[in-house]
């Protein structure tokens, strides 16, 4: 894994893609689907709905820190299947055969398989909308994915995975320039 | 415009595409782009970022209410350019050629050339984090719009259209079928 810029992070997330977050918690990591999750700032700040309905609640209440993770295509069968059980009853992990990786800043694992891992500590919990607030404290890249393109929910069990690229970065010039997300 | 389910709604915000944000304010109306949404729970509520330092802003604080519309990739170049200047500088409704029509619920107008339209009330605002909680109370879907792939930023000027359709909607049958989100 190559190590991303912090300010690059909200490009992997602001696309507005399927995501999931993994935990270390009671002596076992679990990891969940998630697409309810926006940005909040360029610093690598974003925030994410995840409710007492969610096995992860308990952990992220607890340790205040997670992995988020940017898969792509080649795994959209598993996280699918990651996000219709829970991990109250199966190690998701070894289940889905997923290669935990340890982290830099967090206990939470990177996950091998996808594109991006991104170590994130809770910087608030704002509960009457179930909204957590995390904040990257490191993020990396793996250049070994093949199918680079990342998907989307629909919300009723289809998804869209990204078709063609766009470059308007001409019409875009009063923002800084910060380069591709690249690793 | 048909009308569309509010239970519906989040799938026009859940894949994370780029949208736009209309208002009602001091006699005209304005127009704002915007990617950083969540969708909160199913019912048409959402999240989105909106800071003192949009012109929106003090529209929606003031009128508590707006329009959050859909565009496809056939309005791209309109809006990456309505995202790159100031309604408080010019009319944007005359200048992009869009098209205002009267909403039921709100003053704020839909915008004909997107192929959704959601009629918003502001139910929250979270000002530590610039977060607007909106709450749809009336949606509208056009069945003009010939191409109706969405199209999602990746923060660098670059953006990705909808690609491959992937229907998985057999693994995710403990969720109710609330069906496609056609009009």
């Amino acid at each position: 894994m190559k190590e991303i810029d912090l300010e690059k992070v909200f490009m992997f997330l602001e696309p507005g893609n399927v995501a999931m977050l993994s935990t270390a918690f009671g002596g076992k990591f679990n990891v969940m689907t998630f697409s309810w999750h926006m940005v909040l700032d360029f610093t690598g700040r974003f925030a994410c709905v995840i409710g007492p309905w969610d096995y992860t609640y308990e952990a992220l209440v607890k340790t205040k820190e997670c992995v988020v993770s940017v898969p792509t295509v080649e795994l959209i069968k598993k996280v699918v299947n990651i996000g219709s059980c829970s991990g109250n009853e199966i190690d998701k992990f070894k289940k889905f055969s997923l290669t935990p990786l340890p982290a830099r800043e967090v206990k939470a694992p990177l996950i091998g398989e996808c594109i991006a891992n991104i170590e994130c500590r809770v910087s608030d919990h704002i509960k009457r909308h179930d909204i957590f607030v995390l904040d990257a404290v490191a993020a990396w890249g793996n250049p070994n994915v093949k199918d680079k393109r990342k998907f989307h929910a629909v919300g009723n069990g289809t998804f869209y995975a990204d078709g063609e690229h766009i470059d308007l970065k001409d019409m875009m010039l009063k923002k800084p320039d910060v380069g591709d997300p690249q690793f």
